[in-house]
C-alpha cells in the first residue's frame, strides 16, 4: 500500500494517447522535426550562428525555433546554477523541450554548451528511441581566440580570478566522439556555418526537397 | 568578488537577441502564437478534450501543440513528485514550455490539473507580460460524475485509503476566479468542448480568419 504521494507516481501517471499520429502530423504541416545541437566552449560563436540560422530558415519557409541555454537559464531553468548536478538537469531539461519541438514537426537548433558527453549522449538517444534525427554540432576554435573574443568578458573574469568554474578553463568540457559536424569558427565565418548547418536543417525537414538535394550534390553528396 | 559558480549566474548568463522577431515570424509562419490553458480535477476530461482539439486544428491546417500533465511527468517533469513545491513546479516548467511554443506562433493546448490559484496566474502573466495570449478553461463535473468516470481508478484507491493526496479529494484545488471558458463536461459531450475551444484556437491563431469570424457570429459574437 502506498500512501505518500510522491512515491505513489507511477500509479497515478497514466500517459493519455494522442488523438493524431506523428506521422500524419508531419505529413499535414509539411515538414518533419529534428534536432540540430550546437555544444562548445563560451565564445565559440554557438548562439550566434544558432541566431542567424533560426531566422534564416524562417524566412525559407522551414518552421524553426531556437533553444538557447543562456536564454533558457533565465526561463524554464532559471531555478538552476552551475553545479555540475544543475549542469547535468540544465542539458536534459532543454533535451526535453527540444524533442517536444521536433516531435511536433519543428526543426530546432540547440546551443548549449552542454559539457558532458554523457547528457548529449541521452539527449541523442531520446530523441534517436523516439524515431528523431539528432545532429551534433562541435562548434570549436583554439582557446587563444576565445580568450581573445571573450563577448561575455568571462575568460577576462577567469583569469583575473574573479569567476571559478569556467568551461574549458577550470571546469571540464568532455569533446564529442562522434559528433555529425565540426564548425571551426576560427577558419569559417558565420554566414558559412549557417550556409553549412541550413542544408543539414532542410536535409531533416523536407529530405526530397530541392534545396536539400542540390545542396547535398554542392557539398560533394555527403548526408 | 562573486567564486562560487552557483552565485555568480547573473554575471554569467548573457541572453543572446533573436535574429528574427516575433512579428515577422507569426507574419511568416501565417498565424499567431497563444496558450489554451484546461485546468481541473482528474476525469474532468481535459486529456481527451486536449488531444481531440489538437488533432482537429492540425487537421484543419492550424499549428498546435498539446501539453499534457500526466505525459510530461514521464520527461521533461520526470524528477518531480506530488509534494506541494513539485506541484509548483511542474506548472512552473509546462508554463514555460507553453510560452516558448506560442512564442514561436504555435497554438498550444496544455490539459494541467494546476490545483493552485497562484501558479496559474503566474503563467498568465509571463505569458500577458510576453505578449502572448492565454486562455484559461475550467473543465469540470460534479465530484460524484468524477468518482463514476473514474478513468485511472485514482477516486477508488482514495477512498480505500490507497492513495493519499487526490487533488478535490483530500488536496487542495483552487477553482479560477476568472476562467475565460468553464466547460461542464458533465452537460456538454467531448465534440462541443473541441468545437467550442476550435474556434477559441482559430481567433487565437487567425484573428481574421473567416473560420473565426463564422463561429464568433455562431457564438453571438462573444470574443
Amino acid at each position: 500500500m502506498t500512501t505518500d504521494p510522491d512515491q505513489s507516481k507511477h500509479k497515478t501517471v497514466v500517459p493519455h494517447p494522442a488523438g493524431i499520429s506523428r506521422d500524419e502530423r508531419w505529413c499535414l504541416r509539411g515538414q518533419r522535426g529534428g534536432t540540430i545541437w550546437l555544444t562548445g566552449l563560451s565564445g565559440t560563436g554557438k548562439s550566434t550562428i544558432a541566431a542567424a540560422l533560426e531566422a534564416t530558415l524562417i524566412r525559407e519557409g522551414l518552421d524553426a525555433v531556437w533553444l538557447d541555454g543562456d536564454n533558457l537559464r533565465m526561463a524554464l531553468c532559471a531555478d538552476l546554477g552551475f553545479s555540475e548536478a544543475n549542469r547535468h538537469e540544465n542539458v536534459r531539461r532543454i533535451g526535453e523541450v527540444a524533442r517536444l519541438f521536433a516531435s511536433s514537426g519543428t526543426v530546432v537548433i540547440a546551443s548549449v554548451i552542454s559539457p558532458f558527453r554523457a547528457d548529449r549522449e541521452r539527449t541523442r538517444q531520446a530523441h534517436q528511441s523516439d524515431g528523431i534525427p539528432f545532429v551534433e554540432v562541435l562548434v570549436e576554435a583554439p582557446i587563444e581566440i576565445l580568450r581573445q573574443r571573450d563577448p561575455k568578458g568571462l575568460y577576462r573574469r577567469s583569469l583575473a580570478g574573479e569567476l571559478r568554474g569556467l568551461t574549458g578553463v577550470d571546469a571540464p568540457y568532455e569533446r564529442p566522439l562522434r559528433a555529425e559536424i565540426d564548425l571551426r569558427t576560427d577558419l569559417c565565418g558565420v554566414s558559412d556555418a549557417v550556409a553549412r548547418l541550413r542544408s543539414v536543417a532542410w536535409g531533416l525537414a523536407r529530405p526530397d526537397s530541392a534545396v536539400n538535394q542540390t545542396d547535398e550534390l554542392a557539398r560533394g553528396g555527403r548526408p
